[in-house]
């Protein structure tokens, strides 16, 4: 928990919290999204067991001087899932801003309301969830009127999220796990026995991968996967070098699917293609961008915050 | 450890080893290829620590008493790997029975020779290789002279093997990891929180992991893993089904790049698939293939016995 100057800013229009599975992120934002103070704990939803007195003991714990203000509380993230707070049932696409912010439920913070935002389901398809991400998108349109005509928004995580918007509405979204694929290879599969244990940015290495599943992809993940074991085993790659590999092997099958799925909604095969996320891994997803011929893809950090206040201005309690 | 009658029949050609990385299979083979006694243990080759002396340890506790008898020993499988009894270097394709059989380096089971049996390496793309498959596939065309004209033999397993027989060699193949990362998958991952502990055998439920692969495969594994949990969240398969789900999928995609991977032969494009391991597995490939268009795949259990038998008779030792 980090806890900075107590002063509470005039113009906080909005307490937002990002409250995901690992993490909650408390924000207090004007009303034009910017973000004035925020704190974060490893509060997360999957953590917290106990229900609701659980979640506001977080709350109390992280920002209890924050409870008199009378500031309106928006929530948004797997704090509303089946093991959150309060199950919010998902906003089904196409969804807007007004859609999802009519879809929020409030649970009680000692008194006071904090309204969870849903979720959003897609049903193209096999049925695609997500909860958290949705508020970023509409963040990012907020931020970028223009992107609300036509968008591929892609949300690199350890569930990266692709959305498409048009009409300031998502109309469809596809997830890959490419970050836990990666998580889990590493740790408990074969393929990390021989990796080296620090960290390093081996960015040939990484280009490498990237490169295999662009021109080989057709292969197979399962079997370009092995190729990992196989070149540290035949010394081809350094110990240090296959994570950056496996990282470049995985990102690069997302986007060849995900480019692929974009380019198959014939509206949006112009739209730009957005990358919203961490600054580190929104880079490595650039660079590989790049090698499929996507240079210069436009990055923003992550706009949860200008989502929620997009969203707050929607409900009922605020005025903008 | 299982024993049996400690007779030692007299038609015994060969002591054959299958030392993988989990189990140790010792057999009494005849001059034709035919198992007559059996024992196996856990002592798997990633089990044995402690060098050489553990192998040997190993080996006096399953056959001991078949040391005194001055039948050949010979052993295929990871016991010659880098971690094994002894590094045996890969044999490379193409490679044929002769060829693999002069790779076999010796190890001393107290003043016996134990000939250790190289893996295959096929340098065709990124390398990939094998250690104890190999001998299977020889075993399947000692026993089916006909394939050795042109086979496309499938190794179902955590690694499963594609091998592409013409010659009588072993042309090239390719690994999947298909069972691992069911596996790890199940075990470590999200999509397993969903699922059922017990086993099942939900048989719609594995064809509707493999015809979502082979019809909308284009879209990605990680992308389409995620649907094991978006239909276990959204109630559209039962947590019991889940596993079967996944299995489907995973399978789905080992055929639907493998099976591009054999047309791309021309020279085997209609040469048999032959399936060769553990009867349930092969039943599960053999109906997913089916659903690939691929009906009446032959099925052989574990050919390593034929495969040590036919690899013997070209070692120094064994006389026809």
């Amino acid at each position: 928990m980090s806890v900075e100057d107590s002063s509470f800013p005039r113009e906080t229009a909005l307490i937002g919290l990002d409250w995901g599975s690992s993490s909650l992120r408390a924000m207090l934002i004007d009303g034009q999204g910017q973000v004035l103070r925020q704190r974060q704990s490893a509060a997360g939803a999957s953590s917290l067991h106990g229900g609701a007195d659980a979640f506001v003991a977080s709350l109390d714990e992280l920002i209890g001087d924050w409870h008199g203000t009378g500031v309106p509380v928006l929530a948004c993230g797997m704090v509303g899932s089946a093991h959150g707070w309060r199950e919010v049932p998902y906003a089904a696409c196409p969804a807007d801003a007004a859609q999802l912010a009519a879809g929020a439920l409030a649970v009680d913070w000692r008194g006071r309301p904090v309204r969870l935002l849903p979720g959003l389901r897609c049903d193209a398809g096999t049925p695609d969830v997500m909860r958290g991400e949705e508020t970023q998108v509409l963040g990012a349109v907020a931020l970028r009127p223009e992107l609300a005509e036509g968008a591929c928004i892609v949300m690199p995580g350890t569930h990266s999220k692709w959305a498409q918007v048009q009409g300031g509405a998502v109309q469809v979204f596809a997830t890959q796990m490419t970050g836990e694929l990666f998580a889990v290879l590493r740790k408990h599969s074969v393929l990390g026995r021989l990796m080296a244990d620090e960290a390093t940015d081996d960015l040939p290495a990484f280009a490498e991968g990237v490169r295999a599943a662009r021109d080989h992809g057709e292969e197979g993940l399962s079997h370009q996967l092995f190729s990992v074991r196989t070149l540290g085993l035949t010394g081809r790659l350094a110990a240090s070098a296959l994570p950056d590999y496996l990282s470049g092997l995985l990102i690069g099958h997302e986007l060849r699917a995900g480019l692929r799925w974009r380019e198959q909604s014939s509206f949006l095969a112009r739209a730009p293609l957005l990358l919203i996320g961490e600054a580190a891994l929104c880079q490595r997803y650039a660079k590989a961008l790049d090698l499929f011929g996507l240079g210069s893809v436009e990055q923003l950090p992550n706009t949860a915050a200008a989502g929620l206040a997009a969203l707050a201005l929607l409900t009922e309690e605020v005025s903008p």
